[in-house]
């Protein structure tokens, strides 16, 4: 065989054996273990993607709303935010000598977490209001920004955005490649969210949709217009509130949801309900080893009846321990 | 020459004609005068989006507000969303015998037209409020739908999606061909306006912002969840409501925003105040032949200090008369 033909034969060789080395990579979901969870998820999106089948669902109606504390990130020992928040109540604490006999802001002072996570969901969002008022909207994004880089979570010791579950990062990549748009439909504090979840998890602030206080729009003396934040909490982005949300800023039902507590009951009945094929998914947390495991007894994220009925109606619930071959990056 | 190859000539012949006869329409902006109007458009969109240029404006940050009525399509001789609550309305009174006595219903109902515009955007969203409380989400929404197919304009005597401004639906098309989000912020209501806007503006859904009345999940007997409409105001959407809405909706200040009323001049001025290059847009109504002429006098939509504050700051001022080729589609 000449040189150069043998050359060629070896480059095709190697090329082959490139490409079956990058076999396993080509599955989208490969943090996902094979089994009825992940043929779940891409037995949906095959039937609404693929045209002409009688569940084919065009693109501009392929909506997918996710929860966020403890559907894509962590929410143990207590959610983010409450770090975030203590770290800036504690900041401000010595020009409000009166949060040290007011709860939550006692309990969060004195460092009491078990106490901090009883105040429930609507305490913390009292603290995060309260905390941050006074204060513009870009003020507050660049202190979000600055430190959502520095914090480190207490047990992984790495920045919160590293706790996020990769099997989810693959899951949101997967249906956007699949037409589908992304959002966010959380609990959480919407200005605390939107400074980094672009960069995380490729959802853009217009996607992400949270609770919020009121906003107030002031020119300044120099003809400068601001927004600044108020202690005034507005919108409660859970339970109930979660279809209200979405019916707010989407205004459209969508067709796959996912959460993992029973603040996400409601966001999951109100995409069943709709008509045609629907996917509604509930992290279970399984894991103590590589995350937490945790459900009906729960302070934080509590999973109670969303497992009941999730069960009952035959949703997807993933087993965290079985189901995920990593959990974060 | 056989006749297989003197047809082909032929055909070649006839798609040079058919490509020479279509070289107008590749003005993206066909439909504007040339002028100074259409050039700081084009000159804009060309600085933001010439990648290594100073001004150059990352895809993701090129945001774009609308407001609709008076800038996306008509709003005289009352807003259109007053013709819709009209015919509600009207087909409710029999169970509202108090509306008799009561403003702005009974302007409304006694056909008042100029009554109802004395009443102001409030008065006519509480009109909308009152007229559409009880019904579910869904329900109203397929109102909106029958209603837009079949109601016409009193003066043009056409469907009101005919009214919109063809140089702005030329606008929206050339600001997406260049990366951009384009979305309504809008004082109408935000029920009202996203039935129809996907199909007539390319705006879907989730990108349309508007007013907004308190909307209540509630669980049927039969297991079934719905949305319902109450009659409590939650949000408007205008004057300091539109930098509010704009940071609550979308999370990011827009690069590009267009009006034409003072309830308009605070989203100007909010994207005036942002970093880098900034186009303010007014759309001016001085065509009574064509469409409407009026401004500083006008119940509906008038135009006093944001037409002076954007003469001043050399803001884009559409003249309709002297800038539009054409007016509806």
């Amino acid at each position: 065989m000449p040189t150069r033909r043998r050359l060629l034969v070896l480059l095709f060789a190697l090329s082959v054996i490139d490409l079956a080395a990058a076999q396993p990579s080509t599955d989208p979901l490969q943090s996902w273990n094979d089994g009825a969870v992940k043929k779940s998820i891409t037995d949906f999106v095959s039937r609404v993607t693929t045209e002409g089948a009688p569940d084919f669902v065009p693109v501009a109606e392929r909506i997918a709303t996710f929860d966020n504390d403890g559907t894509l990130w962590s929410e143990q020992p207590a959610y983010f935010q409450a770090a975030f928040a203590i770290d800036r109540v504690k900041a401000m604490a010595p020009q409000h000598p009166e949060w040290k006999k007011q709860q939550p802001f006692k309990a969060l002072l004195d460092g009491d977490m078990k106490a901090l996570a009883a105040s429930g969901q609507r305490g913390m969002l009292q603290i995060v209001a309260a905390a941050h008022s006074g204060m513009t909207t870009d003020e507050f994004s660049k202190s979000v920004v600055e430190w959502i880089s520095t914090a480190r979570h207490p047990r992984f010791g790495r920045p919160y955005t590293q706790l996020v579950y990769q099997p989810m990062l693959e899951l949101l990549a997967y249906l956007r490649a699949n037409g589908f748009k992304t959002f966010v439909v959380s609990g959480g504090g919407v200005e605390f969210m939107r400074p980094w979840m672009e960069k995380v998890y490729g959802i853009p602030p217009e996607q992400v949709i949270g609770s919020s206080g009121v906003v107030k729009f002031e020119m300044g003396a120099d003809g400068k217009p601001a927004l600044r934040k108020t202690s005034k909490i507005e919108f409660v982005d859970d339970n109930q509130g979660k279809p209200v949300g979405i019916n707010r800023f989407i205004g459209r039902r969508p067709i796959f949801a996912f959460g993992n507590s029973d603040g996400d009951l409601q966001m999951l009945q109100w995409t069943a309900a709709g008509k045609g094929a629907r996917f509604m998914g509930i992290v279970h947390h399984t894991d103590a080893e590589r995350e937490y495991a945790y459900d009906r007894q729960s302070k934080v994220g509590k999973l109670d009846k969303a497992l009941n009925e999730g069960t009952a109606k035959g949703w997807t619930v993933v087993d965290m321990k079985q189901d995920w071959k990593t959990v974060f990056p």
